[in-house]
């Protein structure tokens, strides 16, 4: 499972393709632990199986390597953490120094290669050498499970650490072990308070001190269960606590700072793993920009991956992507107590119309759904609402009724409202006693029903009694500081059940075996080449692309006779391999209706290749198609996922503004669906300036049919791009005009 | 300046222009109180009086109409803040009450027409009755300066309601005093705290509620020195605080929350006065939605605008729009006391890699420049930071040295770098005593520095003694909570700056006189018909905007004559006032080259609108234009500002993703080019596909005629639309293909 690169894949596809059907047996593909045989057409894993990580994170027995009670020693510090920690366990500490016999008071052994001889089972080395790798075969033999390497100096110092991380990955991969680190620390051994219940929060970070405020988050009376610091990732990485931390019951949502991921697709099949189980998964990836990436990447030594690639692939799989620590804490925390959503609409309740209208406005333009309460419900709040106030949502009581009976009236109102799955009071400052009592009947509310009450807590000094005691001490309610949180946190959390209750895992459907296109295809490459016009074409027919009827000519005569069997009117191209810029050097005609016209353009064409210096292998003679809407499709290739499919809208769109949307394979129709609503110029599709609606089932076909061959060439193929795609009216197909393919 | 509406503007053209060159005398124009003549040409004020307001904030004698000592009265409650407010102020407080002969033991007269007679001159009368409209009169005889009228019940609440306002508004308006409200509360006398010092934040809000949160600042130690709650604005308006403020020495920055504005050229008004001055403003601006400005404007009973429009609006002016009270409050502390930035470089300092990597992500994401730091600079900090850790920006010093010595040393040499201008620290949770010391330096680096020195404090307790004590303790610091609100606040503090420091007001420059097109263009107008095609050329014509030569015919014939005129080859249209989408009707023809053809296409035009059933006056005989690029220059009228000006990308760009920028006159030159780069599409007129780069300087000028025939028309021109504006390459102008002129 160690020592592969960031999805690169080498493999001949033959072999791949030999290998399915055999008797499944572990093996490392990619860097994930798979089974073999259990892999998509590209050879990459369908599977990974979940890392038993109870023992790591309660063991029984711990040996700490290199523990200190010498006044003024680092190490001593850690010794102490830990065995306070293991106190709070329960799990007995071994320390382990060569020439003391104790360290705080209790019995040392002089090496890891004793541990066995203890007659105990260690599950947990806490590594505090400066050089882990000798001690790890030791660790081996003795049967330790997990390892735990704090010693910074590897991969993210530079080339001489990294080669000592290989150094150390090789060593844990044949020790059977599993290591965490190294350049970790210590906080999967914090204190966490074991007074909080309901369903925790669960933590994967890439730094401590990021991960500190979720971390801190108890202390507003959220729970945490774990928190894995992955340090260098030298074995085990995130998403083996991502997959972990989905199948445990106390974990209602998992909370993570990435900056590079070690594997596209380990990660992917662990957020796989908590959709398909309805886990909510909370993220912050750096590398929005390529100075965030570098840095990132020189902080551990990981691959960041092409942003638009990493926030396509978590949609995917239903990772909620945010850009800050506070949107991390507050909207892990959200999801992971607040029940499954009985209904979509929000109700904004205040006792101010400006902050109503205020909230009401933000929540609307970031796409929560704010339903006009009926006119019975609107009759009934306003019994205890003055008249002249608004109550068709927000709900505006002007203040007064929260000071009485009334409070508590309306909120049960508006949540006994079948329509409304969250409440959100917006309350911009204490006015104790209204403030005071308005928190407590929410708070009471909120214990008396299923749906979301959220509060929002507007004072910025944040220590008074009704935020602190009464909304802190609820964890029912879903108390936030900011607006902007609130909104984030519940459009999230709606999302998230909505993804949820249709997900349909696209590992159990993606291609196993190669079509019967991919032998075709495969006759058609030729490695380290670009293919010319036509034989890219090809490719694209050999996988049911339709491509204009064509003929490749080499004299004017064959033009002419070519033109006859495509059928007038005929474009003409110029064709070669190093062609580039067709139409900008005037190497395409349109439009050609008669014999002259073709012998003409025929001496044209090859007059201008001539002139520019252009090999050409012919001119390719092609039907001319009805006009549609120009797309274009494309494959490229991430380093971290590996091929990816792109559509966008073709011209001046996908050239100017990159109006184009990318997913990571494998992806079903849905997912090619959503493609096209991702893009800004989508109405051009539905039909614009009395233009009919295009065929989008058939660019949907394309799509699919890209991905088909991304996954099956993906050994052989570098680069595919269709531009343009002609979409024509819906029910009459698209044709592929022009493809560009370059090969390994 | 009362009872006038939006901005809708109905006077006659010619009485404006009449009025130029007379004495100025101050009139109330589009509700603002201008000086006559100082207007520009579509008649609305260049200049408005500052109010003078002292003795507003701060009256010698307040006398309280309703005043009330009786137990359980609300107007209780009231009269005793105000009594307090009034003793901590100096001011003396005269209670009016119609039986009682005193309250709270302080002497009471008997009614608003005695007031007069006690020999005092009263500045404020705060007016706790239900209708104030009757005391207005008595106030005015007394010569009462200002009056707050808290009663709701009027433009808030309907129609009914409006008109109440509208009575009361106009009864203010021959009375001679100024008033606050009607619909608003205390918040002007609330208890500001005396004991912080350095630049303060003044407040203007729509709503008492959503002013809390900027309010409560002062507990986190920010000063504020004025809060005025608006209310309904029968008379003062958010502009008349807003000038005001801009003069207030102590004042350092203005935030405000805007609901609707009552007239959006008194605002730009004073937001001009704030520009001028270097003082920044800060607002929230409800009605992102359609449904937030219909809340917000039942809240207040005011108009929102476009929001399209507001936005630019706000950026022509500097006024610094965000969305959240919480970013409302971080970027107007900022802004109120940082000193002007030396330098535009942003250094980040953290104790972690992780989160330097973070911040700098979403920092250059936002578009601070971070600047590579110096070789010498590195060399010097690698003195104290470890050689493995990166000190090129983000600085990174691994934790340990902020303990020691070394910390403060880091912090100043970075400081002292020419290149920088702020430091950001981000500290994501508290490690006392790492932290505490962290901090400390910060704050005593801050003072010995005029650079900006922030801190994110990103615990989410927000308790501990570094934050609350250290950090807030310190008016040098700018502290935040959140690395999103930190990096807003400072790059809205850098724009700010960058903004005043290149500030040349338009209203300067604006036009006060017709042009000669003027009388030209007024002879085209049809009133409340929309001009044919030929008709609106002609308008564009008379403004200097360059249209093919062309002649309307309505004969085979004349079309002929024509086209030898025109010079082949030539367009032909179909031409009549009610005619739209000639393209799709097929009524454009283009590429004609022959005497025959165009008999043919004059025959087959006139078919096709005989068939369409379609009105002609005649058909269109243009000349042929050469390639460009297709632009769309308008004019629409905002229900806020009047008319505007729309530049925007032609063809599908402009229909399909709506790629367009606004500006509301007056604006130069500058502003004209800045809306090309507000286009996504902009690169379109760079030259893309090996296109020539357009000439951006014609489309300029273009703009600004447009904006001139906006100005000058205001009265009779409702709509423009020139699509497309053939935008030639560099050198060979803009020409106007199409145009579209609706008259009021």
């Amino acid at each position: 499972m160690l020592g592969s690169t960031h999805g690169t894949f080498t493999t001949d596809l033959r072999a791949r393709v030999v290998a399915c059907g055999e008797q499944p047996t572990r093996v490392a593909v990619h860097g994930v632990t798979a089974v073999e045989g259990d892999t998509d057409v590209s050879g990459r894993p369908l599977h990974a199986s979940v890392p038993e990580l109870d023992r790591f994170f309660r063991p029984e027995v711990v040996a700490v390597v290199g523990a200190s009670d010498a006044e003024g020693r680092p190490n001593t510090g850690i010794t102490r953490q830990l065995l306070d920690w293991a106190g709070r366990v329960g799990a007995r500490v071994v320390p382990v120094h060569p020439t003391r016999t104790s360290v705080f008071g209790i019995d040392c052994v002089a090496s890891v290669g004793e541990l066995g001889a203890l007659g105990v089972n260690v599950d947990l080395a806490v590594l505090l050498v400066a050089d882990p790798l000798p001690v790890i075969e030791q660790l081996a033999e003795a049967k330790v499970r997990f390892a735990v390497a704090f010693a910074s100096g590897f991969a993210e110092t530079g080339e001489e650490g990294a080669a000592a991380q290989e150094r150390l990955a090789a060593a844990v991969g044949r020790s059977g072990l599993r290591l965490l680190g190294p350049n970790t620390n210590l906080n999967a051994f914090e204190r966490f308070r074991e007074d909080l219940d309901g369903p925790a929060v669960a933590l994967i970070t890439q730094s401590g001190h990021q991960g500190r405020p979720v971390f801190t988050m108890q202390e507003l009376g959220v729970r945490l269960s774990h928190w894995a610091p992955t340090g260098n990732e030298a074995d085990l990485e995130t998403a083996d606590f991502l997959s972990y931390f989905a199948h445990r019951p106390e974990v209602g949502a998992i909370a993570c700072y990435v900056e590079g991921l070690k594997d596209g697709r380990s990660f992917l099949l662990a957020a796989d793993q908590a959709a398909r189980r309805g886990v909510p998964v909370v993220a912050v990836k750096v590398g929005r920009t390529e100075a965030g990436a570098r840095m990132a990447a020189s902080h551990t030594g990981k691959l960041t991956g092409a942003d638009q690639v990493v926030d396509a692939a978590m949609r995917q799989f239903g990772v909620i992507r945010v850009d800050g620590l506070d949107q991390l804490q507050d909207t892990a925390a959200l999801l992971a107590r607040a029940r499954k959503p009985v209904a979509d609409g929000v109700v904004v309740y205040s006792i101010s119309g400006g902050t109503g209208a205020h909230f009401s406005d933000l929540a609307t333009a970031a796409g929560l759904k704010l339903p006009t309460l009926s006119q019975a419900r609107q009759d009934e709040l306003h019994q205890w609402i003055p008249p002249y106030l608004s109550v068709a949502n927000p709900v505006d009581n002007g203040g007064h009724p929260v000071g009485d009976w009334r409070g508590r009236k309306i909120i049960d109102s508006i949540l006994a409202d079948p329509e409304v799955g969250v409440l959100i009071c917006p309350i911009t400052g204490p006015f104790p006693p209204m403030s005071d009592k308005l928190a407590q009947d929410l708070v009471d509310a909120a214990e008396a029903t299923d749906k979301l009450v959220c509060v929002v807590w507007g004072s910025p000094v944040g220590t008074e009694e009704a935020y602190r005691t009464t909304l802190l001490g609820s964890s029912r309610v879903a108390t936030f500081r900011t607006f902007g949180n609130c909104i984030g946190a519940v459009k999230a959390y709606l999302d998230h059940h909505r993804f949820t209750a249709g997900y349909r895992s696209p590992f159990d459907e993606a291609p196993r075996t190669p079509s019967p296109s991919f032998r075709k295809a495969q006759a058609l490459m030729r490695p380290g080449h670009r293919l010319s016009e036509h034989a890219a074409k090809q490719l694209l027919r050999a996988y049911g692309i339709r491509v204009p009827r064509e003929q490749l000519v080499t004299s004017a005569a064959a033009a002419v006779r070519a033109a006859g069997l495509v059928g007038y009117p005929v474009v003409m191209k110029a064709s070669g391999a190093q062609l580039a810029h067709k139409t900008e050097l005037g190497l395409v005609k349109v439009g050609l209706t008669s014999a002259s016209q073709i012998r003409d353009t025929y001496r044209e064409l090859t007059d201008i290749a001539r002139y520019e210096g252009i090999d050409l292998d012919g001119v390719l003679v092609c039907q001319m198609v009805g006009r549609g809407v120009e797309m274009v499709v494309g494959v490229t290739h991430d380093s971290l996922f590996g091929p990816t499919v792109t559509v966008g809208l073709g011209g001046v769109l996908v050239e100017v503004l990159n109006d184009a949307a990318v997913r990571v394979p494998p992806f079903g129709e849905r997912e090619a669906r959503d493609m096209l609503g991702e893009l800004r110029g989508r109405a051009l599709l539905d039909g614009v300036r009395g233009a009919p609606p295009a065929d989008v089932d058939a660019l949907v076909e394309v799509v699919l049919r890209v991905q088909r061959m991304a996954l099956e060439l993906d050994g052989d193929l570098a680069e595919l791009d269709i531009n343009p795609l002609m979409v024509l009216p819906r029910g009459q197909g698209a044709v592929a005009l022009d493809a560009l393919a370059v090969c390994r």
